[in-house]
């Protein structure tokens, strides 16, 4: 992890807390409790995970005297910290009732005013874990809204989250952009927070390429499905369709079949009428890569991806505010070279996600945090909505298992030239 | 059913509905709301099921113009009744978080003042199905107990339901009960409710038999697990030997190691010692048939149970406060003759629930409530310490599957003579 | 156990394991091999179970100086005896190449010759042993043809076992025979074997009923498949449809589909056209139980059954050869009172599998054979065409899991008079 | 696919033919039939499938007359080729008894026979699609040896499969020998067969890098193990550790406990005591992986190796007998520089197998042959003991899912320069 020197990360550090708790505002406390699938955490969780991060490995070690706020605590917030010790099995957060949010309000408070007071201290150290328990925050931050609507959206009333008009974009002819074969560098540069699984930048060779001027949108899938897209076995791969066929996938998440149409649920405006215009998005990588070759094309390698973005993206001009990815962002006006690659969704790529040579994975709990997951995961590229602003960057490297379809995942076509 | 003519239901029927509502205030709006175990239904659930039941049964068909408080709500609120339509997985109650808790107290009052005004009639068969309708929330209630007890005693932090001093009994030698064998009628006699597979009374032939003079209590138990009990294949069902072995049971439900004793959770006292006097319970069937073929007895059948009690059971006399069995009823003083027959443990027999001769299972809705299952369940006898004392009597058939411990279930040993 | 004495034994011993080996003849060698669902043995495994069970039983404890064919196979051929030592994972069975064939029939030879020595010396307790080793052989002649029914009608080649012509019986009218209430006698009388679960005769109290004078059929079974039989839920336990529903049960097993009509796989015809008149089976509990349900009656209890047996049921006559239960058994010429009480198909009870009143579980390994059984089974009467004819007899307990449909499984309809 | 123009291919038809039941002669019946894992088929299975392919995509199309051998043996050799037809589940692949080996022989002389007719006529399509079948079927005879190691090896009687004397080879040190970065085309150059998947040659960058001189040897892995390698966390994916956990793996596959010490299942000499200075094999990607790491170094990429393989390997001289990894090979005595990279065992990488870049998936059948197995499949490298002469060239890719290891699987070492 590569951090930049900044003397006042004190009012960012309450920044990014508050938005925690922001985010959960519109929950009741019966939303903050469910675990309605293995990937989904209950809300309470991520607000009492996030805190336990700055306690368990900032505050233990450097703030003489810090007295834990509970330590039977430990126990239910520790994720998968092996290091950590003991804790419940994954399955069973949503079970626990207790500590209740109120409990776990205080915590949050009791660990930030130990925080602040730690932050004063101007401890370079403090500074640099600090900086990273608030990038892990955000992380859970987007988790946080996806996992609410996971739990909103599974739920037979569709409860909207937070309203919000709608508005429907104009659609927008695709083509292929072009990109030229070559030596390219790859990573992190330096400048900035990154993860570790950015650094060790080197040099690549790619081909010439094409990429998707935007990405597919619903109207396109919805072809792709009514062309029987996900019965036609020569278009997927076997692990896929086998898949599909066992869970009976028939749509992307969240679309529901009413009569011989397709809704989606979605958090401004719960279930809606799909607009074609939009980008599809909750799809797996199965269902991305059988969509990719139906429409006679591919997914990009992560490598092409993050070269054409550096070459077609202009840079992110958002407000921060959250906003459906299903809706159209009125404050980022949709101009012709808005190429979708930044900020949109997560875009599905070949590939597989590896360390970069000479990765080296940190000892220590940090070491479990991106490098015990390296392998059957494939990596996603761009950021979603649900992204926070800081999170997203051309070298930023997602990923998921391939049946993942909970986050804002969405897909862009590529082609050989 | 058997219904007695009664005027003046009213009054009961509020205290029933209270009685629901009180037995949950010491929850909190998370401890509502999880399914911890396939079996355990959240207790907002519960409040709503019941309310479901009025509305559907009674208030659609007998009430002009009654308007459903909101129809969506009987997808939520049907727990097995095929013939009253589509409703949510068993499995997905837990991840309901809508309607909330706010709503579903609104949802009773509204059902409970169209049900006042329609008890003012004097409507005979509005009388029945309503009597019907508060044993079904009975039930209901001592579920909702069992229930709690789950929610609150696999969470790390043992919360206390209901805090109360426990006192501890003294010791009571153990002897068998003489019952001479014969020709024994069998069911309900008629004379107050009861429910459907109770009727067809019929005579049995019994054999001479002697009935355990209490129940087995915890020291008992102890001993069985320190003799080695759990893994002794000779003592136990195939069945419930495999049983214990995948699940790698080695105590009843809610007992937790420490260091090499072991202790219990308690709803009025968290994590406590184990009474060795108090009676042991939450056991499943497998083990208490190898409880006993350890001590060298058997179980009793459905039918020596009946018998025995009608012989040896004083009235019951209690006060209705709900008071966990493991604490010692400080109001029914112990005396000689208490052979905790009724309101202690539900009692495992060795009958399996199966109709009684020229039982008729209801037709419709009412045919799904104790009909359908009569096929891989036992019988068990007595009423616990959760049963509200009107369900507490010597014909009351309940049956769960032989791997059930969340109830309050015990184990009486018989003989033969 | 009781055993008639018998100067004789030899004859019968050989008769015995002669049989085992002769009703495997038809098949091929792989044939003997193979698992293909957890409850089928190999064809090969019964050949030397059977064997190994005089091995170990009998002439390990009373033959001085016997020496064990080979140490090893222990481990192979003990079914389920814990107080025997360990063994392979019964799933692991059909996986077991080796010992082959030829080694399982030396092992034969090797303990046929020991025990015939042995027998010539007049021991009581070894041939009281022996008559129950014959008769564990016997119950494991009917698994080996009802285990090479699965192996072979599951084989989309559909092979013969053994090729005979199927005769067509003329349709009988049903009609329900009286059987007057009042107190009977149950279980094994003495004179003869029988097993240790026929015992303890004892009274029961009987109302009056109606048993039906014969089997239900396949047309009248189909009947019931037509009018949606499968998925009208009152008819079922709810065990039972949720059973029907998750493995997509529509039919009984070895019932085909082949286009609007239903094929059905025979061990003498292959696949054939159901005959309508002959009787339905292959059927679990589940079924049988909801197809009385709509056939507006119910089964019988096993002790009705029984009672009625004795007072329909000519004595059986029957040339010993083995006839498939779909062909019509052209020996034993259908006459006017020929009620298919006994030799036609296991009937299923509404009665579970629980000991009589003062039954004694055996100690030791016979204590395991049919006492650890008794839960979540249910009983079923009167033998089947798989049965050899020493089984048959009015007191046998069969008993089976609610969800088995593998053995000759059938059903007769009980009324209340 | 390229492949080599040949005018001769009878002899070598013949050849690959005669040598898959060669490989077949030492089993029993009841060896060929059985499946005692998902992954592993019946040899006779393997005998059938490998002749479907030349019916099926060469005869039916290409041999005007042709009859086929028997129609609804399609339903048993389609092997997953969705455009193929409907065939029996795979997981059923061992209960099928029949069609039995007699018949698959004579199916085999039915197609060779054909097949020997169409070769004489010169067809230059035909040709390149036999060369493919006989691949196709060489690949199969590697399969045929591991699934008989699996088939035998489970077996606690351990048979020998074919006996041969067993030479123990002397320890070679460890170092790791160095490769230059810079830019190396990767891929297969044309000249000779290969398969899709090595098309399409491009360049890669590679930096510095060594790899280690010879295989991880049992004894190395062996203090991996009494290290407590299969507990530390730390060491592994989680994923890996997860496996580990789940499936209680503490050694490679085919190891045995014997007290403290470790024996091990070899075709050759049966269960046999473990050889330090051979290479450990059958380990999963996992304990590959976790292996490395205890080791202070890493997995190469497929890139790295292939490199290296060139730039060290010199040309294979073997005499195609087969011979247990496990034994040392007397006929290629092992000189100085012998790294072991081909013909050992197949070397996990750390890299995904994903399509190299421009890889055409082929139409039709043949795209279901590597084209869709792109995901969640990591590729290896060198060939074993167990692969046919003609298929261990430094280009070949193989792949399998990172928990397999009934194939003949080791460790490299590579590390950063």
């Amino acid at each position: 992890m590569t951090v930049a020197s900044s003397p006042s990360i004190l009012p960012h550090f309450d920044r990014v807390r508050r938005q925690s708790v922001r985010l959960c505002e519109p929950l009741t406390a019966e939303d903050y409790t469910v675990q309605p699938a293995p990937d989904v955490s209950p809300p309470k969780w991520h607000l009492g995970h996030s805190t336990w991060f700055f306690e368990n490995f900032i505050l233990a070690d450097h703030l003489p005297g810090y007295r834990r706020f509970d330590e039977r605590l430990n126990w239910f917030f520790n994720s998968y910290y092996e290091s950590q010790g003991p804790r419940i099995l994954r399955s069973q957060r949503g079970n626990m009732t207790r500590p209740g949010l109120e409990v776990i309000l205080e915590y949050r408070r009791h660990v930030d005013t130990a925080m602040r007071k730690l932050l004063q201290e101007g401890n370079e150290t403090v500074h640099t874990l600090t900086e990273l328990g608030l990038h892990h925050e955000q992380q859970h931050q987007e988790l946080l809204l996806t996992d609410i609507k996971y739990i909103l959206g599974s739920n037979p009333l569709y409860p909207i989250y937070q309203p919000r008009e709608a508005e429907s974009p104009p659609p927008v002819a695709h083509r292929f952009l072009p990109v030229s074969g070559g030596r390219y560098s790859i990573g992190h540069a330096g400048g900035g927070f990154c993860w570790d699984n950015e650094l060790s930048r080197h040099d690549v060779l790619l081909q010439d390429f094409g990429i998707g001027s935007r990405l597919v949108t619903n109207g396109e899938y919805l072809a792709f499905i009514r062309d029987g897209g996900y019965s036609r076995f020569e278009l997927w791969q076997m692990e896929g369709i086998e898949w599909a066929r066992t869970l009976e996938v028939k749509a992307p998440l969240y679309w529901y079949p009413e009569g011989d149409a397709w809704r989606q649920y979605t958090l401004n405006g719960g279930l809606v009428d799909i607009d074609p215009d939009l980008p599809v998005t909750h799809v797996s990588w199965y269902e991305a890569d059988a969509y990719v070759r139906w429409a006679g094309a591919r997914l990009p390698t992560e490598f092409e991806w993050e070269v054409a973005c550096r070459q077609y993206e202009p840079q992110p001009d958002r407000d921060g505010n959250w906003v459906e990815r299903g809706s159209y962002h009125p404050t980022a006006a949709r101009h012709a070279d808005d190429h979708q690659l930044l900020g949109h969704c997560w875009e599905w790529t070949n590939s597989a996600y590896l360390p970069y040579p000479r990765y080296p994975r940190p000892e220590g709990a940090l070491g479990e945090y991106n490098g015990k997951f390296m392998v059957n995961q494939m990596v996603l590229r761009g950021g979603s909505c649900a992204t926070p602003l800081s999170h997203i960057r051309p070298t930023y490297r997602n990923f998921f298992q391939t049946d993942k379809r909970w986050q804002f995942t969405g897909i862009r076509l590529a082609t050989d030239r």
